[in-house]
């Protein structure tokens, strides 16, 4: 039997999380012989409600499951955690300005940040779902000068999946027969899905079998504003399929992509002229626990009009969250052990394995 | 490639669904090599929010998922399914009597055994999660008469699980480690979890570890009213776990339980002394597609008298609906299709496969 692995889900008593922990707890994300304990964060006022979804858990008697603690404090919920998925984020209010939602997100990821450079395990891998997904990741990763910005990411997997099965319903075909599907950019409105890179059980190009004006004019933006879409029909925001895109981004990410092209926002690293240090969605393959950018795709001009109109958005919102980010060069910084209400173990299950 | 199979789920835009459909797709239940065809019911005022979960399983590009329906008519809904997940059901409204709720749902799986019997797949399995479920299910059966009464379960799969789980963390042991635990009679605050059969990794009986006082005036009214525990702290009815209760029972049943005990409201024999002609939860150990019941367990006198009360309350929930059930020579009945406004296939992704 493996050791347990130690994963934290921030925003654990909320609708994604409901959704991903008792995929995590039945070995979706990680494999079936890999037993985990779950660290989970909510803020003060919703500790019952995630009591009750512990106590879900705990009823479904998940031979995985070796643990659960549930924390109001980052700095308690993230020690020793290998794996962060922070779904947990201020949503915009009524009369927020976009501003306002930046700052208010960027306080909270800064004491993430803060929290798992100080007491993660030194290989963690987080993954932000919250939103504004990629600047906040940003924060974070600003805020974690000990650890490597390749450690975090930002979800667009949603939209790579969104992008994936929607082509394949209008094709009427299987979504596992196309590859290479990918978005850049920006997890919001401006994100570039591509498809000049996908083929259809590897060797029909897909952009050959869709019809432009489809293209450019209903797919894209049916993938970019997706999100409202979902709500218009559901009543509800996303968040099974939230759920699935984070755990499929964090299973390849931790077990290897199996060769397959997935959309990862991750720092960037000049790759196709998109400035540095930012967190930008890139096609990647992930193997050995990394990842890595695919290089060398032609990019026609469209292309390259898409891809610079999210990244100029990225850029925009780092520079309203600059006076909130620690120096590049971060300096060593105090930690915020500022515990309050913490709750002790909930779950205690790997005594005898 | 296995040829896809065919699943009805019903109550399909439920929050019980909305965490089962994922799992579904994801190979949780039938394999990872189990493609399947989803065929979903809702009521009418329900097809909107349906038809936006089903656009959430669309953006998760499942490879599995060959195809997905939305139907409002178990007639077109139930055509060819080889396993029905039977989740919706008329919940206990103010001031509702408790036989009003036994009629009000007496008339929807009425309606949802005649489907089965005129339409479903002829080995189709049915298990009924909706409550009340052990009544619910003996309508169901009782009208599907070309079908055998061993092809239809109530759910007590979750009050199993629950009872494992609750003492694993009660002893800090992982739930894997025990093997026997199992449930009698009724999917209500009257069932019997049973711990005399019970053991810690093999060797140990789970009773010689607990205090008789505590397994009988707290652990088990715990398990039997924890349904309202679970309210009371998270403020909504169980739906995560009840779904991933449904999906353990029906991948057992399907693909066997590896010699473990399971609980599931099946149809008495008369085993034990139990009335024949209700659906009671019995242990069983399940192969070769099929269920046994497990023969020959010392019940003691706490037993026997607990036993024997939970199957005087289905005596009487069957005598409050006896008037609505088809004889028991059943003769032919007539296939009431009355396809009103049915949605056609949403998703169809098996072209190429």
């Amino acid at each position: 039997m493996k050791q347990p692995v130690r994963i934290a889900v921030t925003g654990a008593a909320g609708n994604i999380s409901y959704s991903l922990l008792f995929k995590i707890a039945a070995g979706e994300m990680l494999g079936p012989d890999q037993p985990v304990i779950l660290q989970l964060l909510e803020v003060p006022q919703a500790m019952d409600k995630l009591r009750g979804v512990a106590m879900e858990l705990e009823d479904c008697a998940f031979p995985l499951v070796h643990g659960i603690s549930l924390h109001d404090n980052p700095f308690d919920c993230f020690k020793g955690v290998h794996y962060a998925m922070l779904v947990g984020a201020r949503p915009r209010s009524k009369g927020m300005e976009r501003s306002d939602l930046l700052e208010a997100n960027a306080v909270i990821f800064a004491e993430q940040g803060k929290a798992l450079n100080d007491v993660a395990n030194r290989d963690v891998k987080a993954l932000v779902v919250g939103n504004p997904a990629n600047t906040n990741c940003l924060i974070l990763s600003r805020n974690a000068p000990d650890l490597s910005p390749t450690q975090f990411c930002a979800m667009t997997r949603l939209d790579h999946n969104r992008a994936q099965g929607i082509l394949a319903n209008k094709l009427g075909i299987n979504p596992g027969d196309i590859e290479g599907v990918c978005i850049w950019g920006n997890h919001s409105p401006t994100m570039y899905p591509d498809l000049h890179h996908a083929q259809i059980l590897g060797d029909e190009a897909a952009i050959d079998m869709v019809d432009e004006q489809w293209y450019k004019e209903e797919y894209t933006p049916r993938i970019q504003k997706r999100g409202a879409e979902i709500i218009e029909w559901r009543g509800f925001s996303s968040a099974a399929s939230a759920a699935q895109a984070s755990l499929d981004h964090m299973r390849d990410w931790a077990l290897g992509s199996d060769g397959r092209i997935v959309s990862m926002g991750v720092i960037s690293d000049g790759s196709y002229g998109v400035a540095k240090g930012i967190y930008y969605s890139f096609p990647a393959i992930c193997d050995f626990g990394g990842y890595q950018i695919i290089q060398n795709l032609y990019i026609n001009d469209y292309g390259q009009a898409m891809m610079k109109k999210t990244e100029a958005e990225l850029l925009e919102e780092k520079a309203a969250v600059e006076h909130l980010l620690p120096k590049e060069t971060a300096a060593s910084h105090e930690a915020q052990s500022t515990s309050s209400r913490t709750e002790a173990t909930y779950y205690q299950a790997d005594r005898i394995c």
